[in-house]
């Protein structure tokens, strides 16, 4: 794995869209107490049902603990990858490297800072050194070189691609006072468009109500083709999630993508506000001295938190009136993909969803999928 | 990964001799305070250029902790893997899977009991629980399936297989009583054909004098090619090793292999006698209370431990006059390729050599240095 310090953008690489063809996904696996109930055991059900959802039709690596491998090897189907990494927590989206792309299929990492959401200023935990080492040796794992922007702080969850010269973020996060407090909007803005190839950046202003990653652009709005949208959105005028779904529309409707194409918006409705329960507090570990979630708190909810596999749109679900209503917009925007949902709130209850816990690893030449033959592998599951 | 629990022999695989074509090689980071001196620098030096010498015609995936990473991947050339894994120490021979082959070129790895070389009965180290999952680890990050022999204690340094149904072990190590005590000799034989897909098992006496591992076949014999083998070997009578050389030497003058063919026995000198030194002692951390080496004890350094690789033979150095004999006599059995010699010292302290620190992965099919070309990537090296 070579170390480059040059850029993406420059050396002919750009960020594939979600919906592009994948080599396989990495997902973490959940151990930390203060952020998984009771043990997390639950949620460890929870993310052998997404990875085996996405294994349908892509290969999963699925990293974590030395501590945790006979469980996860023993829980997860055998075609699932289970590979040893130490991590802090289990947000593959965010920690894992932003694979690009250039035109003769290769591909290579980049390995952006992490501080867990905001470091010292208001980021989610404390240290955060084992997360911030995970893309490098990710890319090392899969003998793919990787780009040196440990100096920039971002996530995979605050960045979207069209796959077409078009990313969408959200301001509320890019230029939250944690990240990277020197750099300018402007400065931010090139930064993105030299690491992935992009042409233009759309900025959201806000995204979810109360979420804690200073509202990633991945639980409000999300590509589902080039020039076309899922925004997440609520009619309830006195819910403060309104102004805010309401303001990101507003601006989308004035944008054009960097091909020039208007942006079509499909509204996403939430579910109904989804709160914490007594029981499920007290089955949090403490952190730092203070309870990690307090009963009533309620939580970042919403179906654009999905994650787009080869054949298969994975969709969180709320047991919630709108779960019905979710799929049923997902299943004719995805056309060629079966939207399988998940009962989603032990992942939910971590702080994130199914988007925030898998990254995809694009297809690249000379991979053993490349083919679309033994990405199928595990089909019964 | 599938964990098999039947018999490499019944499914048609078979172990294939080491100097047969190789995907790669896996290594250890040395890292142990009680194995290597004075902080392993020294280690981490000899490590990285066997390595690097290996790497020159195979991969080299090389297995590190979390902590060791950074500096891992800062001295080992980019063309070689850093992949963490937790290990009780750096002996990739023996914790690593011995792979077996089929006819259609498919490999799978057999996951062997690992007791650090004789539980508690008379083991090197305690716990020896990280080095026990290496091998089924290893498998799933190479998408290989594995045999599930736990339950048998085996060590990959203590089997030489010539590819054509023999192999050669020691009575001293597979007979010793801290590793399978309840099995008999003819039931240990019949473990070894129905794992390593043999039909005939040479059993020498005894090994390398002072051998901590009960005397390592792969210490004192070793197969240059079927039917031929090279016996570390002294004229000094006086030399307790003299009696057991020339045990060996008598048993093999007997035997025939697999094939029917007498064995032709090359003798390789060894070393004059190495001792520790004193300053090496302090440079070791004790291990539960005592030192962990003493003074002037003597290291079973010998020439036999070298690592065949595709375009290599990587040979210890002990700075001793037969170096270059060990060499010349090497560089005739293999005419295809080039004999690196590397200084071994820091490597000998630990408690083995370059054979132990390695453990060869064949080439297999679909893999992608099949035809011969990534696999030579860093002939710089």
């Amino acid at each position: 794995m070579k170390i480059l310090t040059t850029l993406p953008k420059n050396d002919g690489y750009a960020m594939p869209a979600e919906f592009e063809k994948h080599y396989g996904c990495v997902m973490i696996w959940p151990e930390r107490a203060d952020s998984w109930a009771f043990g997390a055991v639950a949620a460890r059900r929870a993310f052998v049902q997404v990875a085996a959802a996405i294994a349908r039709s892509e290969k999963v690596i699925m990293l974590c603990s030395f501590e945790q491998y006979d469980t996860a090897r023993e829980m997860l189907p055998d075609h699932i990858r289970v590979v040893e990494m130490s991590t802090d927590d289990s947000w593959a989206r965010d920690v894992c490297p932003t694979f690009v792309k250039n035109a003769s299929g290769q591909i290579r990492g980049i390995d952006w800072g992490f501080n867990a959401w905001g470091g010292l200023e208001d980021g989610l935990y404390f240290p955060w050194d084992k997360d911030n080492k995970v893309a490098r040796k990710l890319c090392d794992l899969l003998e793919k070189d990787t780009y040196d922007a440990r100096e920039f702080i971002l996530e995979g969850g605050s960045i979207h691609s069209d796959g077409e010269g078009t990313v969408l973020v959200t301001e509320s996060c890019l230029l939250s006072a944690g990240r990277n407090p020197k750099l300018s909007k402007e400065e931010i803005q090139e930064k993105l468009k030299d690491y992935l190839g992009a042409e233009k950046i759309l900025w959201l202003p806000c995204g979810i109500y109360l979420d804690e990653t200073n509202e990633h652009v991945d639980n409000i709005c999300a590509f589902v083709k080039p020039g076309e949208v899922v925004l997440a959105w609520t009619d309830d005028t006195k819910d403060p999630q309104y102004k805010m779904s309401k303001a990101c529309l507003a601006y989308l409707e004035q944008q054009t993508d960097a091909k020039g194409r208007k942006i079509v918006v499909h509204k996403l409705p939430l579910p109904k506000p989804v709160y914490m329960q007594e029981e499920e507090c007290e089955g949090l570990l403490h952190f730092q001295g203070e309870p990690t979630r307090r009963e009533g708190e309620r939580l970042a909810a919403s179906y654009v938190n999905f994650y787009i596999a080869n054949k298969a749109v994975v969709l969180p679900g709320f047991q919630d009136e709108n779960d019905e209503v979710a799929k049923k917009i997902l299943e004719k925007l995805f056309p060629g993909r079966e939207v399988i949902q998940i009962d989603a709130r032990d992942i939910l209850i971590g702080g994130g969803n199914i988007h925030c816990i898998t990254q995809q690893i694009p297809v690249f030449a000379g991979s053993d999928c490349e083919d679309n033959r033994t990405c199928e592998i595990g089909n019964g599951w």
